[in-house]
């Protein structure tokens, strides 16, 4: 995979386990227009006060990230950790400190082992000749079982340019909070303020729709870097090229999201939440992820039991406009429930039919308006409970 | 235990699994002053439904409840049902049908097997001659693994009257829903709009201390009947008497929201949260709560691991003000972190003692005002998921 003017590197330093690469770099041979955006949560992480401040200025040249450590909650030791990091990042480069971008996720609460990150960085510098992206989506898991990864390449006029995504999951991802971090790099030209908006855009429509608004970590960091280096005319709003970019990095920002949830820590099903028929899209929102956030609901799903019952429970508290009378429910295309009641017990059994495969979808019609929303989600599991328990050890 | 003028049964009528009690009464011999909250969901079960309507009176001869059917979602033919019930409940008595309030749990969306409610409730009022309010405790448990009753007498005067309450719990508690029921009887003879007020209050600093706010199920209910038969002079606002029936209230419905969270469903912890230093009380207990459902600070309480970092990280998404260098910690009397920063290794060891205890305090100091809240929550277990999981089979 080429993505011009762009190199990657992996390596071990040693701050998480043994044998696990652990810190990686990405690296734009020139200043790439860049924007970010970070974790709400009002306990932020070092690397996120200091990237955040930087990358007001639109403009980012290398990202330093590292697993195992998340140099969270490590007051003015770690603040001096994340600077010192980027320091010698620019050093290494012989670049402007104020371009490097810094990330990290791993155990809250410990200091940055920076003897060890000292040493990484010019090996990782080193490594960059030979680093792919991919090694980097390794590096950066933590709980994840496989690493995720989405390209699309675009035809622009009479070249072609490349967007490329890697991203870390997040727990259960649904309630609460464990870190996802989400690097985007691109090729294109792409206008600044254009970029900005279509990145938030299509984090809304990805990252937003597989996790609770301010129920975030301390690190989260979704990232994009566009360098130019594919020398497609500069894109701008309102363009047709406008529209070719921001489906393909909204295809790209979808994929890492639904790659995230189905490896949700001990998830054996991925669903699909398709609510409609509420009073607005945002009402149809709330019901869909009180159905995807739901401890008993998610615990249904992972026992493959056609529990209807809990879903219109949590429809009913999500805070959406509900007339119980007028609810709906199918199971892919298997009516549980119409006008709030059972459809019968052979629905039953073709319900519970449908609960047994790995992917289904969940339907759930309001009856009250014009109002849709699609969420994706896990089920909970024992493993996930496993995971948890023993994070730390 | 003598409530005067209260009589109890419960019998098997066959609505759960056989060997189980499953419908119980609570019958006053004279009319009480009764007052209930219901839950706030939108679903509402038919017996809900119903009860509200009724308890507008202020007064209450009798309730039936049943467990192994929550009659919700069951639309017209669940109305019928549940008022069907309510009949035969007063022509057996011989009683205003208005006076009757119906309460139900169990599974959502199977319509009552209403031919074995027939032939149970005349069995149930004939049993009222033997049958205690333990058994009525035990009729209504679901998936509870003990009976939950508290009972203070208090002495008025040159008389003395009882308050005796039963509860049964509600899954996991904190997220989402899982019916809780409550009822509460008292021979004390209360004026009817101070009883309501102070109900409510008495739920506000119990039940809903373990409970989020909006996330309730369909079917939960509190009920209070005061019927008056201790014959003490009538308790009004502002009095000596009406603080003695305040303090009282509050410790049977404390004492049965504490019962409720030490037998969550597979619970191997009782945690209180104890939040100083907020803003205001209402920010201490956004902060509190946040902590007590993260999903990710319950699995680490279960796995006995002193991860205090996932406690920051969950006030800081709270939604109460957080100002991260000066957030604390603590374990009982270790102190974890102070001013947002690890209080040591020493900490670490002392701090894993403290969670292998079956009880034990998390203090959070957010060191931004006087605001204070305490809220009550248990760990999340490879039971909870086991037991949700197969709920209905």
């Amino acid at each position: 995979m080429d993505i011009k003017g762009f190199q990657f590197s992996a390596v071990e330093a040693a701050i998480k386990k043994p044998g696990r690469k652990d810190l990686a770099l990405i690296y734009s041979e020139v200043p790439a227009t860049a924007c970010a955006v970070f974790t709400t949560n009002a306990v932020k992480a070092a690397p996120v006060l200091l990237s955040r401040q930087r990358i007001s200025s639109g403009c980012a040249r290398v990202l330093i990230v590292n697993s195992g450590n998340a140099n969270a909650c490590t007051g003015e030791q770690g603040m001096l950790a994340a600077t010192e990091t980027s320091r010698l990042v620019a050093e290494g480069f012989g670049i402007a400190e104020e371009t490097v971008q810094v990330a990290s996720t791993g155990v809250i609460g410990v200091q940055m082992p920076m003897e060890r990150v000292r040493d990484g960085i010019p090996t990782a510098i080193n490594a960059l000749a030979t680093g792919t992206l991919a090694e980097v989506a390794e590096a950066i898991m933590t709980t994840d079982t496989f690493p995720k990864m989405a390209v699309r390449r675009v035809a622009a006029g009479t070249t072609e340019y490349t967007i490329a995504g890697i991203a870390k999951g997040a727990g259960m991802i649904m309630p609460n909070m464990a870190t996802m971090l989400s690097f985007i790099v691109t090729d294109a030209a792409v206008d600044g303020p254009f970029l900005q908006q279509t990145f938030r855009e299509a984090i809304n429509n990805s990252f937003n729709i597989i996790s609770v608004d301010g129920d975030t970590s301390t690190n989260d960091t979704c990232l994009i870097m566009a360098n130019g280096m594919a020398k497609n005319p500069l894109i701008l709003p309102g363009t047709p090229e406008a529209a070719a970019f921001v489906q393909s990095l909204q295809d790209v920002l979808l994929s890492l999201a639904q790659q995230i949830v189905k490896d949700g820590e001990g998830a054996t099903k991925f669903v699909e939440i398709r609510v409609t028929g509420a009073a607005t899209d945002p009402e149809a929102k709330l019901a869909a992820m009180a159905i995807a956030n739901s401890s008993l609901v998610k615990t249904a799903f992972f026992g493959q039991d056609a529990n209807w019952g809990r879903i219109f429970a949590a429809v009913g508290y999500s805070g959406a406009t509900v007339d119980q009378t007028r609810l709906s429910l199918s199971f892919d295309d298997v009516v549980m429930a119409k006008n709030g009641i059972f459809a019968g017990n052979d629905a039953e059994a073709r319900g519970t039919e449908v609960l047994k495969k790995k992917e289904f979808t969940v339907r759930v019609d309001l009856g009250v308006g014009c109002g849709t929303a699609t969420v994706f989600t896990s089920d909970l599991s024992h493993e996930y409970v496993t995971i948890n328990a023993d994070y730390r050890t």
